[in-house]
């Protein structure tokens, strides 16, 4: 079982839309973050930088099963994340109080930074993204 | 064949991240933005709301093939629409000088205002949406 | 001396321009996420709207002192309030690591939910606000 | 008279709260956006660049006095621009239906792209901007 990874945020005024809801679109800017915040936890982002390796959103995924309103307390998860050669699937979900309010994905594509080509997930990526992962 | 709606829109600077292009999210707001320009075409948004029928969003999806970046010119385009008993279907992309730079598909429920259930798509919406769709 | 409420928060990557930095419409953003945190901890906002008064913004300032960039830890603070009648000026600054890195003011009227006309403030937001003002 | 520049905008679903209302930051990103459109009707933004002289924005400041909501049609209204040696200040409204539903001011500093200190304003965007210009 892989492990999962949380962070918190409350939903904040700005994000909102004139039904009172978290604007769809934001839901992708979450799910941003939740990665940001992974990294932060694994660390080796800016090495993998440095290396000439970035990441980019290739896919993007939401379900919404829920509304998220102001001002309420939400738990961006990492569900788990599936390892390809150049490229990374990561499930996520956030939840309310326990439940799911959306659930999705986010494909990323590792590149060379100089060339902009398709490049290998660099080895310490991949041992770091290990507890995460579902395997491969 | 169905029909295509298209809109254009140039790419604010507010939109653009630090690599410089459009945030990953905001291609959700586009679409967003496709859905109520197609509505102001069609016509008829405000009679369903007034017969107690509304949408929302249940999944979003977008595959990104270029990046889109600050003043770009771009076109949101309403590719074609699905339509259920209770929920639509619509496949979008964005193009910049017809090549498209994003796709993806927002599937919408049609819900009853005062009980929240799903509700059948109104008969004028289905009649309006007829030459987008791509049948069913 | 009156006291001053602080919020910390840290940049995400969506807040961020094309020159890497806060985008200078989110320093506004920020104000307003000071502003619900600060009346989370005074309370007393929702007995306020159930009495029938709410706050609308009505004039807002920033003086952009230095950038502010992606995953920097900012605090957000509100220096002082003054209260007038029917209205109250709050002075916010944004600080980096003790520096202000913006400064600024909202100016806030209070207004009759039901009328709309401007309304006094309640005695109790009063009574909450007072450690924060700087006299009236 | 100084020469009024306009440019007109609809006001996008993404971009209201949960009032109903355009969200107060977004003002200055509507701001942002008419400057934006001024310089392409002026041109010289990219020469201005290429001989290392940028802008910066060293402070905004924005009059609430109506709202403006979903779908509204809203004009971005250059009103005048006050040119100092190394900054300028620009005069900016928002209207709807030919009635001020904002006011402000930006003021923006010139800067050495290379060195980061001010810079004098370029003689051609001096003079490319006299027609907004109030004088000095």
């Amino acid at each position: 079982m892989p492990e999962q990874f949380r962070h918190t945020i409350r939903v904040r005024y700005s994000e909102c839309d004139p039904q009172g809801h978290v604007f769809n679109a934001n839901y992708l800017a979450y799910f941003d973050l939740a990665m940001t915040e992974l990294w932060r936890e694994l660390g080796g982002y800016a090495a993998m930088i440095a290396e000439g390796v970035d990441m980019v959103v290739a896919e993007a995924r939401v379900r919404y099963l829920a509304s998220l309103g102001f001002d309420d307390v939400a738990e961006l998860v990492v569900r788990s994340i599936s390892l390809g050669n150049t490229s990374m699937t990561t499930e996520l979900a956030i939840e309310r109080a326990g439940d799911a309010v959306a659930e999705g994905e986010l494909r990323h594509v590792f590149v060379d930074t100089n060339g902009g080509g398709t490049a290998p997930i660099p080895q310490p990526v991949r041992t770091g993204l290990a507890r995460y992962s579902t395997g491969q």
